[in-house]
């Protein structure tokens, strides 16, 4: 298989509009599940399609012997949504590659990079006949809405899917060709308000002056939630956070991530953050209390003098050890119910959680982890905690007894979640790369 | 004429589906005003269908006399749009009456009221022979899109349209059968924001914590607005506002408006407003901060943990005697400036300004619309100031040197603007009633 074959079949992959969130897209998901299914079939692993009460699981597997390491590789085959479309270069499931990189949704985040792992056991096998590990790809459609079926999915097939370590690629690299390895997660807990006032949009001259306005309240609530210095507000949120170590902050250090790679990356004039901390600790090791979406009355163009009937907000708090998710959704309830203004009614819907991850970089496997990417980018890797969430690493450890191993290809301008997700062609191969040293080294251990 | 006839004129004129804003009522919109011409002819008034670049103005007068004052009676016959459709009872355009009130869009807002004026024209013609004042009729038909064209076109025929005083009936009536005098309106200046972070939307793990956060940044200049108690926290945003004279505290203690009515209006569980004032002072005498629309990020079902790429809000500020909406608007913009949190840019766009209104209700001409209120309906009126801001009142002002007098018939439960518009029978002959009155007690000024 040329490299070139590679790219194409990164790009077939692509063109499926996998949008798990989104019912319209429920077909296309479907198709996708079905074509990595066929891919993982044709190379001789025993694949099966697993249904949930959502999006379907891929699990593929060679022939288990005893006596060897059990690795499971996990991706998921679901993307982000896709708006605003119209910050698009090109068309989000029609990928385009341009002095090298692959734009469309779902290149980074996570196609590029589960597709690359197969693709690396489809080269061990033609090889070599059969991998150095007992190996279970278990490729989900649902990471983007918070894998709401896969622990129960796990929790059934517990038996078949038990492993000694999970690999996953779904984490970021520092720099461009800096092979990174990820030993911490955020974890994270979401929590949408809807704020009701009047039945209907009023009048506001008739009425405005007499009637809480549920924007005016939204946006008093949101600013509950930081002081000035953009420390967090809840009661209690700091409480169970444990402090960085001093390696950490050591290895940090000389990580080629600065304030102004991070103000050219986001095209922001000023970085701002927790008063006290540097940006990749604000990142990765605090917390976050983000709105990531409010809105109430009339948005369109001109001006209509109305005070709205309602208002929302969307927010998510990013946590990290050794914060629980599930106390900190409840002091953030406990917070917006404090802090509602008078007037208006407030319905909270709690949304996914997941927890906070970290795993010894210096285990065996942590050092094996290391060996493989060294050998793969023939240097020494970052040691880096990951600001984003993936919550089921933390079901990994809880159901299957296993540690992960963070091994990402996402470039800090990859646009992951973004218009004009992106991924160069040369992740693809060094992921694939990454996956033969990854299995040689693991069957080491 | 029998009363029948009366109200069988205004169904007629309620079939015209004159719609505004709707390029494809354009023809019903402007057979609407030939109707009215017609009408206005027949009576023996010297009338004139104007065109302008939007809808045409019909402008009638009796044979001015000198000697004699010259009143201008304002109305309009376009109307809002009927959507949603479904939520009507019976068709907008097909009058209906019920338990003696009549359904249609229109009905009150305001082809129910101007032509009330005009049948009382036409009936003193009829049993006098002339009317005791110099009469314009001034009848247009773009009021519900911000009379484009009408300031202008007062400009340009300021000698023809020269008069002492203007009635308008196109406010409310404090409560079924009471006749009430509108002698203020509050003025308005909006002001939009958007704040703008990343150059586009980022994914809130990786960046969130070192990045600003522009709906957390709206979120926190809306805030900044009001202190808990209600209170405008601009600056400089209360100096030139008159404090209530005691007369009409007094005055209305007793209005038959109270929050219960209010509760029941707009639904809401309670009401909230500035601390130290009633409901009605704080809707009519007490200046607003008030939130149109408020936008930044993901909106649609579900989660999206995006940090935002820019967030908007929408204000206007309801102005009273003696705010200067420029100045006030200039108080806004350094308000929000000043409290612009750090890392985000802000671009303001100033929108559009009405000076609050004040006619001294004991003025001469103010007695005499007291007289005619109070002869049409057998009890003294109720004195009020209205909440909403009509600009044209302003250019009658600047324009023409007139003030106006707000002699309005629109219940609270009217519904204009929205599905049901509805005006009782009973509203159409007390308005034709207070038309016969106005003219006789304004002729003794």
């Amino acid at each position: 298989m040329s490299q070139d074959h590679h790219v194409e079949e990164l790009l077939t992959l692509l063109r499926f509009a996998s949008i798990s969130t989104d019912p319209a897209h429920k077909e296309q998901t479907q198709a996708c599940a079905d074509w990595i299914a066929a891919k993982l079939t044709g190379m001789g692993l025993k694949t099966e399609i697993h249904p949930t009460p959502g999006h379907p699981v891929v699990v593929a597997r060679n022939e288990h012997k005893p006596g060897r390491r059990t690795l499971m590789i996990y991706g998921h085959y679901d993307v982000q949504p896709v708006d605003p479309l119209n910050l698009w270069d090109s068309p989000p499931f029609e990928p385009v590659i341009k002095d090298g990189i692959i734009y469309a949704r779902g290149s980074t985040d996570n196609k590029g990079q589960f597709l690359a792992h197969i693709q690396g056991v489809e080269e061990t096998l033609k090889e070599k006949g059969e991998l150095p590990v007992n190996l279970i790809f278990l490729i989900e459609g649902e990471e983007e809405i918070g894998s709401p079926n896969l622990t129960p999915f796990l929790q059934a097939h517990k038996d078949e899917l038990k492993c000694d370590l999970v690999a996953v690629s779904d984490t970021g690299m520092v720099a461009p060709g800096v092979p990174t390895f990820s030993y911490g997660l955020r974890g994270l807990t979401a929590v949408e308000v809807t704020l009701k006032g009047p039945v209907m949009d009023l009048h506001s001259g008739i009425f405005g002056g007499a009637v809480a306005n549920p924007a005016t309240a939204v946006a008093r609530l949101v600013a509950s939630l930081h002081d000035a210095n953009g420390h967090v507000q809840i009661e209690g949120f700091y409480d169970d956070v444990a402090p960085l170590q001093s390696w950490e902050r050591d290895a940090w250090k000389d990580l080629p991530m600065d304030d102004a790679a991070l103000k050219s990356l986001t095209g922001v004039q000023e970085l701002f953050g927790e008063a006290g901390f540097s940006s990749i600790e604000r990142t990765t090791a605090r917390p976050t209390a983000e709105v990531n979406g409010i809105g109430g009355g009339y948005q369109g163009p001109g001006s209509k003098t109305v005070l709205p009937s309602k208002a929302m907000a969307k927010f998510t708090f990013r946590l990290v050890p050794n914060q629980d998710p599930a106390k900190i959704q409840d002091l953030v309830v406990k917070h917006l119910e404090k802090h509602l203004p008078p007037g208006v009614e407030m319905e909270i819907h709690r949304g996914h959680s997941g927890s906070p991850y970290l795993v010894d970089p210096q285990s065996g496997f942590g050092v094996a982890a290391q060996r493989a990417l060294e050998a793969s980018f023939g240097r020494k890797p970052a040691l880096i905690r990951e600001g984003g969430s993936i919550p089921i690493v933390q079901a990994f450890k809880t159901v299957l007894g296993a540690d992960t191993l963070l091994l990402g290809f996402a470039l800090p301008d990859c646009r992951a979640h973004s218009p004009n997700e992106n991924y160069p062609v040369e992740n693809l191969h060094a992921c694939r790369r990454l996956n033969r040293a990854l299995l040689e080294e693991i069957a080491k251990v």
